[in-house]
């Protein structure tokens, strides 16, 4: 399988070694780290084992890159207005484009450019970050769940999950990609937007009575949210929050979500696809999501350089 | 007249030095200042004239300063819990005690202690800061709007009022001190929390588009809270808004709230008064004001000393 990975961060850097080491022929797409994946190579480290590409294909432009078997996107979607321009060099005739990018309407922008059979949707489940040029520290998990936009599980779906599960990218198909995408934003919305505000971790928000209360209310409007857009089952609010706010405080108390990241590190946040879109989407649905449209404006107000 | 002015902060300090210029005798309940006040008395700068005072009745106990007609009430609310106790010897069987402290609830824990026909409820219009002790600044306005507990116009307010008025600071009583409460909470509620939380000024808030909607959604939940309170007029919330809105980027739009410079110093914010309690009071009569409440979780997870 050819693969062009779009946006070689860390989630794109991750997993397109992973899909080299295992023996298909991997493009990257890069900027930042062009020069030292020509001289160096790719190195990740992990706690599943350290492993080094020496020859890495990096190129500056999509069309040096061509067209492509999957289009593996993982711009941050501040840049999504780049996307289409971006990704369409690598259309041939039976090329399939999966975004693992954050939030809702990636798939709807590239499904306008290129037609709803090209295009799959997913999210990725992974701890990653980037170290100097050409280094990525992997921490944990790895996986990506995804399925078609048009939604169902075909044999297309299915082949790819096997051959990403065969490179050691644990996946699964799911009918419905919308929902897995509105029950990781129920995380997202809620931590990303308070760990910003408040400059507190995750842990700390729970542990606090207030902060529950907040933290929880901001859950419960996404859940709203998600149970109006139809999508294959609906989400058992209390169920989904208990088990939200366990798994926070076994695994990312201590996380510092992205968004706090990039506010501390002067980059626009993606407000777009994390907030505005699915504040759309639900109001759309005549779901208005009071809390999170205040969360929205507060990270809005503080923002330099918008998107 | 006697007066005892608990809570020499800069309030307390510009008011009570106001009175004694003008022929009253001041005492003064002091913490921080009183060394400098017994070394070198207290002085006031102001657009309006400086003005020295040299000698300055300033007390370490309310024991000390004895019984008085005239209680005003200035300490900040994050110490109410000693309120009853730092008034209790300051008693005489016809001392009024007016509070001019920010926010709900102050009137009624006096009330509660001292029967409601002693206590007067009122708010200072004044931008004002302390100095080096035994110094205050005067900025801007200067004057004291207040009525009787129980609500009507007696004739012993109308008094003190002209008292007030012929020390130079001018002074009206309402009918309503609640109503007057409750206006001045929609800008305090909306202000203090989202200048604390954000770190802008009011002006930059109100020219961001998010950050207008925002003010204005808080705005109108508090328009909201004050009209569920029997009040005796009801507030109009789009002419409401649109003087506060007016009146901010006028006069106040580069105006750091008392809230904000409390959390830069690590002080406690006066969550209680200026939140909780208005919270209470609204959900008491059936008016839960969401965004209010989530203002007030975001700044409460912020707090290392809690109230």
């Amino acid at each position: 399988m050819r693969v062009a990975v779009v946006g070689a961060g860390a989630v794109g850097l991750y997993f397109g070694a992973k899909l080299q080491r295992a023996g298909h022929e991997v493009r990257f797409l890069v900027r930042r780290d062009y020069e030292a994946l020509a001289a160096y190579g790719l190195s990740v480290t992990s706690p599943e084992g350290n492993f080094h590409l020496e020859q890495v294909q990096g190129f500056r432009t999509s069309t040096e890159i061509g067209t492509v078997d999957l289009v593996l996107v993982a711009i941050k979607t501040v840049d999504n207005s780049r996307l289409v321009e971006l990704v369409a060099p690598l259309m041939g005739s039976e090329t399939l484009v999966l975004t693992v990018q954050n939030g809702l309407g990636n798939e709807d922008l590239l499904a306008d450019a290129f037609g709803p059979d090209r295009i799959l949707g997913g999210i990725a489940i992974i701890a990653v970050h980037r170290g100097e040029p050409g280094v990525v520290h992997h921490h944990a998990h790895g996986s990506i769940r995804f399925g078609e936009f048009a939604g169902g599980i075909t044999d297309r779906t299915s082949t790819l999950a096997d051959t990403f599960s065969r490179s050691g990218i644990p996946c699964d198909v799911v009918a419905d990609f919308r929902k897995i995408r509105w029950e990781k934003l129920v995380w997202n919305i809620t931590f990303n937007g308070l760990c910003t505000v408040t400059g507190k971790t995750p842990g700390q928000i729970l542990s606090h009575v207030d902060g529950y209360r907040l933290a929880t209310g901001l859950m419960r409007e996404v859940i709203a949210g998600a149970n109006s857009q139809n999508l294959t089952e609906l989400l058992q609010p209390d169920a989904f929050i208990d088990s939200i706010v366990a798994n926070t405080l076994m695994h990312t108390a201590d996380y510092r979500p992205s968004m706090a990241i990039d506010r501390q590190e002067g980059r626009p946040l993606e407000l777009n696809a994390i907030y505005r879109i699915p504040l759309e989407f639900a109001a759309e649905r005549g779901c208005e999501m009071v809390r999170v449209r205040m969360l929205h404006d507060l990270l809005a107000v503080g923002e330099t350089n918008s998107e």
